[in-house]
């Protein structure tokens, strides 16, 4: 870490530590710099990195101030730990939302995409022309499960930059991190088994669940923190665990991130028990702190955790390539991805691997985590300035979600279908459960640039939260 | 039909019906233009058809004659009808020939793949290409399931030009057609039920049944006539079949075709009986004879027949593009892609829409079927020259697979292995079944150029055939 992202740091932590507060003016940049025997330029850069990430604010003449994030953070649900549905449910409900976002007419906060527009990127579009021409009668074959072998190699070099072991012989090429995590789970499950999955859930996980016909434990987790070890450690005592399904960076929808500490003793106690982990790792990349996160796959032992991710949420949405390092599943993985999908798509397998090997996604990378902190910090503002005091928001370290909690006895079912019928989607609750507990709960997209048609949306929202009983 | 076209049908039936048979003089060009009552040019036209599909062959300064098609064709296994397995078993086999046939050392005689050559088309290039400068951010949005409209659209023009009614909107784009397979057969089932499927059958039908934990009940299957529809109605009286799954048009691995009284026959059965019917037509196009046959699909009342089909074996192998026609299923289907591979890759998508609407396609698939017949006559005759006479061979009017059965002591396992040793794959039967019945019979891949290593194969294979026990 460089000097200037040591400071950002050490300033960040005294803001998260409330040393100071939203609307609290930073000492100077002179005063700064002289107190850490730093440059000007070097505190200059500090600031600059916070005021990116949506932490402080430049206000001209004056100086830098501490951003109106909104420090109320939503609290975890407890009461019920624990909730075995002996059958998950589907909601027909879940589709129409997604449907929703389609309309160019809707505000689509309630989508589950990033926006389009971070990704429109001419080296991507010139690597999928010029597979068009390299394209040999070989390639479809080559391209088979496990998958385009330049492809998986650059994953591995990835990885190994983040310090980790993983063979390119373990990693096979998906269409997206969905059908990644759904071929893990049948390798690791068979019908009527159990798996433990957070409250509340991607709700990819519940229907894959459902349509695999496996038994859910539903996990209670941390809205900062992500899932509740001791939950976890009481299910298993009590419920035959096979697998855990879980996020373990930026979940989908709390936004939630495991310690290191944490991700440690999830390990050990899933290798105790031999139960297998689904690492769902698609936002991992999409850190607004100095450094990845490294995932609980860095710690595995037995070839027990199944890594998956895609470059959907990073790279190229729509192009449906994701990936799962698989430990000793990877045999396995393979033979069911050849009698479900036969193969990952090779022309867009092609054209990923053509980019990364001619450089430039690391730049990238930076400048989409740098727009999602600043579109975030936006939205921030944004609820901060229009909605009641009583709304929760969640504040996290990277990805592209808020997760909003109402009042314990205001319906967000029924702040979603007024707010379609003003033209704006949300994503209520009770898209990420199969109970009732998050009915006072939203996720919104952060994702988009921040502009009036936004700032109204977030207005119109406001009032109707008013509105609510 | 035009009237050389008509012609040729007449004479093709006439070899078909042991008017002519192989090695047999046609009558002279000028000759059979005066009984039909045609012009020379007609005649000739007809004639060299009939050659492009290699029911004659051209012998200098003397004329045409009947070519040496092998005329013994396979039987229909009897014994035992019916066989229900309470888990179909995979075979790990399976995904080792698979894994064999793409090395490029190995002679691919045993792959389900059609020759990449065939599909080298500056076309597509181009339109992929062209697609790499059209995206825009809302591409991804727009081609989530069921996928995107330009494409359902042209798809359900082809559909029209056959005199079919499909709507775009039962339509659902998908990874190639092993995906509209498989979420077709979810939406049809439930773990545990019972689905009729033929014997042999396509591996990946086993496959899936497998993984989706439903029970087979194999039909026996005539090497030409495809199902035997009094077995179906046997089953269908004993066993409570939700499904049937099958291939009306050059199956795989056998090559049969329905007639259309049976196909008939076949929809009344199953409509009496509220049973599903999934038709796997991914062969549909590649028909040697004048017409596309229709699909038992264009007999569908009430939305119970799913027709899937793809354009990786037409076009585009590789780009893992399908779909499926699903009737009062798309709506399921769709949420079950959402949830599996949440959407079909979307350059590739768009890249097949953008080809369709340039036009070529129609001439590819006249060439195809063309090169197809050519190659499938070309092998014909080698086996004809090499095999022993002991050994049968079908005769499919469409498709690239050969369906060959020895002596029943001969085991083609064990052909498998001799043959890989020597550097060539084959398809033994155990890979299209779960019991024992196709242990004497394999599967060839005629797809292929043919050149003087097929010949050495073959040759090699027929010596090795002559060494079994």
């Amino acid at each position: 870490m460089t000097r200037y992202e040591q400071l950002a740091q050490q300033i960040r932590e005294q803001i998260q530590n409330r040393v100071w507060r939203a609307g609290d003016k930073l000492p100077s940049l002179r005063e700064s710099g002289k107190r850490a025997g730093l440059s000007l330029m070097t505190v200059v850069q500090s600031y600059q990195l916070l005021e990116s990430q949506g932490w402080i604010v430049a206000r001209p003449q004056s100086g830098y101030y501490v951003a109106a994030r909104s420090q109320a953070l939503p609290q975890p649900i407890r009461g019920e730990k624990l909730l075995v549905s002996e059958q998950v449910d589907i909601n027909a409900f879940i589709f129409d939302v997604l449907q929703a976002c389609k309309d160019p007419e809707i505000v689509p906060f309630g989508s589950a995409f990033p926006d389009a527009t971070l990704f429109m990127q001419p080296k991507l579009a010139r690597a999928l022309s010029s597979v068009a021409r390299k394209f040999t009668p070989h390639s479809s074959l080559a391209n088979l499960p496990p998958g385009n072998e330049a492809l998986r190699r650059h994953i591995a070099q990835r990885y190994a930059l983040n310090g980790m072991q993983v063979s390119p012989d373990e990693i096979v090429i998906t269409a997206g991190a969905m059908e990644s995590l759904s071929l893990s789970l049948q390798a690791v499950t068979q019908p009527g088994d159990t798996v433990a999955i957070e409250s509340p859930a991607f709700y990819g996980a519940l229907q894959a669940l459902e349509r695999l016909k496996l038994k859910a434990v539903a996990i209670a987790t941390h809205p900062q923190h992500g899932i509740d070890l001791d939950s976890l450690q009481q299910a298993i005592e009590q419920y035959p665990i096979k697998a855990c399904w879980l996020m373990t960076h930026f979940q989908n929808p709390q936004g939630s991130s495991m310690s290191e500490e944490n991700k440690k003793r999830l390990v050990t106690m899933l290798r105790e028990h031999q139960i297998s982990l689904l690492e769902d790792d698609v936002y991992g990349e999409l850190y607004f702190s100095a450094e990845r996160p490294l995932p609980a796959k860095a710690l595995d032992q037995g070839g027990q955790i199944l890594h998956c991710s895609s470059f959907s949420k990073c790279l190229a949405p729509g192009f449906r390539v994701g990936w799962v390092a698989a430990g000793r599943y990877a045999p396995q993985i393979q033979r069911l991805q050849l009698m479900s999908t036969v193969s990952t798509s090779v022309p867009t397998q092609m054209a990923i691997a053509d980019y990364l090997l001619h450089g430039g996604y690391d730049t990238h990378l930076r400048r989409l985590r740098r727009l999602l902190a600043q579109r975030q910090s936006a939205m921030h503002q944004a609820i901060a300035h229009h909605f009641p005091p009583t709304v929760k928001v969640s504040q996290p370290d990277g990805g592209y979600f808020l997760w909003l909690e109402l009042e314990a006895t205001q319906s967000s079912m029924e702040l979603y279908q007024r707010a379609l019928a003003e033209g704006i989607s949300i994503a209520p609750g009770r898209m990420f459960t199969t109970g009732d507990r998050f009915n006072h709960c939203f996720r919104l997209n952060a994702s988009f640039e921040w502009s009036d048609r936004l700032e109204t949306a977030i207005k119109t929202l406001a009032r109707l939260i008013r509105g609510l009983g």
